[in-house]
């Protein structure tokens, strides 16, 4: 049966009732949630729950419809871009603030086992159909549509996620904040009949990875494919491993031959690979459902590699971006311009091997305008960087380069590849995590710093998206005195 | 009352007596307890609770006294060294394997506010005695005594932690593996009647903090000592800061001047500073007591700077290694000198500002040697660097240099300052959590890779020591699975 997201099942109407009506529940028992949440009793102490006051939620509120929507985007050829970001794409669905909306996101390794991650699933066919006669979806990446500088194909892969969108969300402007609430994350399940009640996804140990120059087996250098398998049903808690393989060479359609993992959904024949299987015996992956990629359109150029992350969020690769997660990011663009993709079932900080377990998965999101009249003198006034906000925390992200589009001038998406560094990192994630503290949280420079030694986390986000990745985790109880 | 700890007591006697039979208890919940942790029935499941097996457990009791002794140490000018390790110091206890022993630790910024943390304190008096005829511990750090360096005072305050020990381990040698079980880790009280069931900890913003040429408000440089308040009763889980001033110009007894923080221990006389109240105003800093320095004595060199860490611990500076937690080290000397200090009773990851909340604490800790000659095939087998086991996680500890001592040649004291880098530190992290996963868990190079990307976290452990420290943390859990 489908979920109301299978506009060839013969049954979709039925089913997309069913699902919205479901939507509902949700919807209203989310609205409770909210109120806690944006304000509501709680909020009034002096901790506070949310970096949205009342009276922000309010002033957000005041300019909603009445009546909030929520609306599907099913991921298709028509309805992704993949490998980049840009302001120029045309918006695929346009919602108030307040709204929600249910986004698929189709992970961009599918092809490492198209039995398991393509098969029978006709958003992920669509997307993923290439043969020598037609590509459906061409461009894979920011790069040039001729392949003129690499011959890998269209796009060049500079820039690899298939991302879902973009969300036009009326009335958002330049200096405005967009609240995206993650209210749903689920994998999606496998629909190849072969493999019922599961969901599947590839770890790539690739070239970009933190290892490949530095291994102590042979051959050397080698990139790996390890496939796991999830528990659709949502029962297991666990991801395992099911068999691994050691890339070689793959043709695409067109002729191409990839010698490494250098241009995203080649389809990998399972002819060629030598599988091992009983490999990570008895390993339980514990699971951490969240999206590496949501973005928003940078204003700083009009095509960007969707690699490297940056002020307008993207490829954060923060596991902690997950179901009742909520992002706040600064819109850079009109209408912000909100993509996702880059599912992944789990991952650690660092994301050592170049890849997290890259696994479908589709979100419901509420998306929220913050006016810039409205943010003076609270805790996302000025805002320059993406923020997250969980039940009890808030983090910070310090990439190597701030803004790498802006610091490193003309060259900037292939000088930040040469550039990574954690210590850049580390001092973006000090900086921030002090204009936090000082900014939204009033306090001196010197209790900030303070404070930052003895009660706050740094830790290692991603070591393998170019522009490198530090987080910075403060604890809401800390505030929670009186 | 003492807790059995205050020689000074006219109760003493009756209160050690005291102590110990809560020891005893203590130590027969341990042994329940340690049966389940180095092997038992659980053991015997796949996955095991504790890197020590049965068998290995077995052996090391083989070669221990049938009767297990508790041995106390406090901390007095001497039985403490200031600022050096030394594998040419005289143990200040002698303890067979298996034995159990409390060590005071004292904060080496108990002077930062005397009245709060030494006046009345026998132990903590003795060792900061200082007048202009009599400093009860004069060398303090591993630079030449005549200060002919700086001038700042003996030892030069190259090294600054009060460390008390060591304890010699009968039949530790080179090869062989120190688990060091953390029992009991507690607050010393402040002795001062004025502040009964208290204790207080002093955090220093100092100039080899991260923030020192990075700050955003005048005057730049500055540094700042935050004291924090903590409950000694053990009933409130946070500290609470008290007042906060700039650090200006001390004069020593012997008439040397620090216009900086650059010798550990100097009294900050108050008629001289600008105390601000009120500070961190209903802020709650989660309390995290652990011990900074757990070290044992190298092997490279006579004399090392307390602050680097490195393969033999040392100032590792992670706040996990608190009650419950067990270490293990390389022994590298006869005896395994064992040292503690650096006491902390709050820390973030990244210590960013150069210190935790610096805290007298009184440590219990069981040593039990594992044999070279047992090792062979175990997850000990060959460690060459500090492990730390929690009751969820292990956890390895990356450094700029995994071994400073030997791999920056006869000037690496003076070197590893101007190395220091949380890149190379996570290349360390890196490499050890494959070895660990290698040949502590049988994984090929393959299967370790990929488990890290999705199932081990990275974080920064401290960016103040010289030699930097990223830690990377995997769940034990993961290896439950039958």
């Amino acid at each position: 049966m489908c979920n109301g997201d299978d506009v060839t099942c013969p049954h979709f109407e039925k089913h997309r009732q069913a699902f919205l009506e479901t939507m509902d529940h949700e919807r209203r028992a989310f609205m409770k949630s909210a109120f806690v949440a944006a304000g509501g009793a709680a909020a009034l102490g002096a901790g506070g729950l949310s970096l949205v006051t009342p009276t922000m939620a309010a002033a957000a509120e005041a300019k909603q419809p009445g009546q909030k929507s929520h609306h599907y985007l099913p991921a298709s050829a028509e309805t992704v871009h993949w490998g980049y970001f840009s302001k120029l794409l045309k918006p695929q669905v346009t919602v108030a603030s307040g709204d929600y909306v249910t986004i698929e996101a189709l992970t961009h390794h599918a092809n490492d086992d198209s039995e398991r991650m393509i098969k029978n699933d006709p958003g992920a066919e669509s997307v993923y159909h290439w043969t020598k006669d037609k590509k459906n979806v061409n461009r894979r990446g920011a790069g040039p549509m001729d392949a003129s500088l690499f011959g890998r194909g269209a796009g060049e892969g500079l820039g690899v996620h298939i991302c879902t969108g973009p969300v036009y969300v009326t009335g958002a402007e330049p200096g405005d904040v967009l609240e995206v609430r993650i209210l749903d994350v689920r994998p999606r399940p496998c629909a190849n009949p072969e493999h019922v009640g599961k969901a599947f996804g590839s770890n790539a140990a690739a070239w970009w990875g933190y290892q490949y120059h530095d291994l102590l087996t042979e051959p050397k250098p080698r990139e790996v494919i390890t496939i796991y398998e999830i528990d659709a049903s949502g029962d297991r808690n666990w991801a395992k491993a099911v068999y691994n393989f050691q890339w070689v060479p793959q043709t695409d359609p067109f002729g191409v031959v990839h010698k490494i993992i250098d241009y995203p959904g080649v389809h990998v024949d399972h002819s060629k690979v030598k599988k091992n299987y009983g490999v990570l015996k008895n390993v339980r992956v514990p699971i951490r459902p969240h999206f590496g990629v949501v973005a928003l359109a940078p204003r700083e150029v009009d095509m960007v590699d969707s690699i490297p992350p940056g002020y307008f969020g993207g490829n954060m690769d923060n596991w902690r971006i997950g179901k009742g997660a909520t992002m706040y990011y600064p819109v850079a663009v009109e209408g912000a311009l909100l993509s996702v993709g880059d599912s992944h079932a789990s991952q650690g900080d660092s994301e050592l091997c170049g890849t997290a377990i890259e696994c479908s998965l589709t979100g419901t999101f509420q998306l929220i305008v913050h006016k810039k009249s409205d943010l003076a003198g609270t805790a996302l006034d000025g805002l320059d960087f993406p923020m997250l906000e969980t039940k009890d925390d808030w983090v910070v992200h310090g990439f190597t380069y701030a803004n790498y589009l802006k610091e490193l001038g003309p060259k900037a998406q292939s000088e930040i590849y040469k550039k990574s560094s954690v210590d850049g990192a580390m001092r973006d994630a000090f900086r921030k995590m002090r204009q936090f503290l000082m900014h939204a949280k009033g306090l001196t420079e010197d209790e900030a710093i303070s404070l930052m030694s003895v009660g706050v986390d740094f830790g290692v986000t991603q070591v393998v998206d170019g522009n490198w990745g530090v987080h910075a985790i403060i604890k809401k109880e800390i505030f929670a005195g009186t």
